[in-house]
């Protein structure tokens, strides 16, 4: 019987099904021995092919020395059950804590970055930096995703969706509207 | 009795809390003489203060000529019953419709931007263009949000969040976890 966290290859220009929604997602990262994860909520899709993600990963952050220096990282996208580790890892620093034993994050290796992947999570996008034009005035750093892997089910994980405050909107149900779209446009 | 669309202003720095959760917006601007509106899912947060927005504002879009003529436009934030607007807005060109009429889209004048507002949405937040460094090779554009209202009640909109494949996620209620927050992060 798979595991429930059992996840297939999923094409590179389908990364948007899940992160344009906006949820909120645990990057994590390696580098020269030391590892990390932080919560990230400020983050965009840019392109389809090849598969580009836009994100803010602000300064104060022990991850931002580590994904500047080996030019990777990854994606993870955590669902409900996990709202507690989530909101924990976005109230705690890396130079502090290991927060993968803090938090019992288990963990498997990426294919193509050297970031630990998180098991638990829906969905795995490994990353290299793409353009770093807008990281030293914004922190904004363009990412290709390079490997995807998500979970077969459920169909709409009950993503999480920051909303300040210490607020989480979890995300509803799904409905269909592909009728008024034209095939080039969905 | 106040209209169920009356809105107040909102703090600059509070954008987030409509944004950050990853919604689609309805993109509307004005140069010259012409107006336009367009269905939007790629953007994100990039600061508190000033309030920027990264958006990708591809160059097929009739909204781009606007939004780089003029150098301003508006993000309105729809909600569930504005789906069908939402679809058929992001399914027809700008340069074949009057959008505003044939969607029935009342407007309302920006204060500090030409771009007309939209009645009907939740909130309304009038941009400048503040950096366009991505713009020629990711169409991404950095705005500064300049006047930002915002419906006062619900608390909680049922905004909608985009799949792909003709499908939106509508968001679901709130969760709180404050208690695992320290003041400085929320």
């Amino acid at each position: 019987m798979p595991s429930r966290h059992a996840k297939a290859d999923l094409p590179l220009d389908q990364v948007r099904r899940f992160l344009e929604p906006g949820p909120v997602i645990l990057l994590t990262s390696y580098w020269k021995g030391e590892r990390d994860v932080m919560t990230l909520g400020w983050h965009t899709v840019m392109e389809f092919t090849p598969a580009l993600v836009g994100c803010v990963i602000a300064r104060g952050n022990h991850s931002r020395a580590l994904v500047e220096g080996s030019g990777e990282c990854a994606i993870n996208l955590p669902t409900r059950g996990m709202a507690d580790a989530v909101a924990s890892i976005g109230n705690c620093s890396g130079t502090e804590v290991d927060k993968f034993a803090a938090f019992a994050l288990e963990t498997e290796p990426g294919e193509q970055v050297g970031a630990p992947l998180l098991r638990r999570c829906h969905a795995q996008f490994e990353c290299r930096v793409h353009d770093r034009r807008l990281v030293d005035e914004y922190d904004f750093f363009v990412l290709e995703v390079v490997r995807a892997r998500a979970a077969t089910t459920p169909r709409n994980p009950r993503t999480l969706h920051y909303q300040g405050e210490g607020r989480f909107m979890v995300a509803g149900d799904s409905i269909g509207r592909r009728r008024l779209f034209t095939a080039g446009k969905l």
